[in-house]
């Protein structure tokens, strides 16, 4: 099996590529090689297949001939422009978001076999805010740039999935907390901020108050739901190829109360109250919660695991990583 | 107000140019000239106002800022491949229907003034079939590929509007009977050619059966929708340009039957049963009935007349230059 992770970069690209080289198969099919694609080429895993690392641009159609060569049989594409990176950057979002989409298909359509596909769409591609607790023929009415990109997206997949050019999982992400690193752009950094900084034994700020409700999933949920998606049977799919995967709806008050629980008292008082109108105004028109039930219950996806367990994953992936990284 | 037609030499485009010469004003604000943009310069009537006919490419931007320039206050965006063709020919209909829409948002934008935009959707954007009775909110998900670029361009230009780079109304069409002049390649072309065929003299096929039923509007209701969407005030619209405007439910049979009221029986006798699996799998996923509540109750869109004066509105404002145009 020969896979092309674009957005091989990024932090899910990185642990999936790892993930990948330590399990050498997919569903029982043995990894032959992977791509790993990105702006810059990406840090390559010690794997027991090829890994080729390329950097491009992923709206240009000749890149993406490169980086999804003949004998693809999968590609993951996690390449974008985040959230309020999108917004502030109307046509970087539309280059990277539609175009680099664009591209993928025309390079996927001109293989001999159609791959699998698997792409994040998002959580933001929706609305409804607090109150919403969406079934899964929810309609998208995204209220920023970045979920109208991602839903676009999902159109352009699904109708190439009916055509047969390809064969995709669109998959809705949920916030993925808590993102190892740096604050990045997106609108939903604090989400993992408020849990991640603490952990450095860092001051963070908190924009939305405690009783606000995020859809949320783990980085090690989400790699286990790319895992799933490019080995799964997609007939159940049909024509409608969106999947809102069973992440889990949580305060931003339970999220610290999960904090202190692993990490003490000391650690949840680093963070800070500090009201923030513009990233509420963006992650407040997202749903805070999904019924996911084609997930749960027709395609297998696995559930998401608890808040506390949120917490000590990152401790036991990312935490090192992250102090050396800042030099903390 | 200086406006533009994109697809202006289309059936609707033009009437919609005679209906603009003939009223001079719309909504009450004067028109101070008229552009009329498809791949060949149109057609150009008689008004009491300039009016410049060109010829170009939708989907190159350069076309666009000639036929959007500076000034533009309203655009009316009718140009597209057409549902059968885009399935035939899925390289035309990205092109004219997704890139297309993607030049018109950049010329819009680059004007001073946001201008509004009436784009024309379609119920080949939605899925559901003969049993469908959507509400306002359901989802768009389409079986073809027309309906996607469709959904796809509403996206496109929702996102535009909340940004402020130009004003939008989404107008979901129904199938527009009856078409004048030759069949077209929409999928639902046999929905006029069962009514404009006899009313020639002319024998033609049904490819579905008599119980079918389609979503319809005619000719003059489009019309005065697309004036009415010039002219309206969008703050009600919110975040959701889409308008699934008030149409009629219908089954072919009725319509059939509300030929032989206007044309007597032997018209109707010229229509005969020839099932066509192909057309009925394209048209037979499009969703037979709207509630239309909120263009209906909130927005002001008008009524549709009956289907016996959709035939009587075809004989009186299309009939002799059909007959004209094919020599009959």
């Amino acid at each position: 099996m020969q896979i092309t992770i674009l957005g091989g970069g990024g932090f899910l690209g990185q642990k999936l590529a790892r993930r990948l080289a330590q399990d050498g198969a997919v569903g029982g099919r043995r990894i032959t090689g992977l791509t790993l694609f990105d702006l810059h080429a990406p840090p390559v895993p010690m794997a027991p297949f090829p890994v080729k690392a390329l950097g491009g641009d992923v709206a240009d159609p000749a890149d993406m001939a490169i980086a999804i060569p003949r004998g693809t049989d999968a590609v993951v594409h996690l390449a974008a422009v985040v959230s309020a990176q999108a917004e502030a950057d109307f046509d970087l979002g539309l280059r990277v978001n539609v175009h680099g989409t664009l591209a993928v298909l025309a390079a996927c359509r001109a293989l001999r076999k159609p791959p699998r596909v698997v792409f994040t769409s998002s959580v933001a591609s929706f609305d409804g805010g607090q109150e919403a607790r969406l079934d899964d023929d929810a309609r998208q009415l995204p209220g920023n740039s970045y979920g109208a990109e991602k839903a676009i997206g999902e159109l352009l997949l699904q109708d190439a999935s009916r055509r047969g050019f390809l064969d995709a999982v669109n998959i809705r992400l949920p916030t993925v907390i808590i993102r190892p690193g740096r604050p990045n752009k997106a609108a939903s950094s604090f989400v993992s901020a408020i849990l991640r900084e603490p952990l450095l034994g860092l001051e963070t700020t908190l924009p939305v108050p405690e009783e606000f409700a995020v859809w949320i999933c783990s980085p090690r949920r989400a790699i286990d739901w790319f895992l799933h998606a490019l080995a799964m049977d997609t007939a159940p799919l049909g024509l409608d190829r969106g999947v809102n995967p069973p992440g889990r709806s949580a305060t931003v008050g339970k999220m610290l109360s999960a904090l202190e629980t692993v990490a003490g008292p000391a650690a949840r008082a680093l963070v800070k109250h500090a009201p923030d109108p513009a990233i509420e105004a963006i992650v407040g028109d997202w749903p805070a919660s999904f019924t996911a039930a084609r997930a749960r219950n027709l395609l297998g996806f696995s559930e998401q695991e608890s808040l506390e367990e949120i917490v000590q994953g990152f401790i036991e992936d990312d935490l090192a990583a992250t102090r050396a990284e800042r030099g903390i």
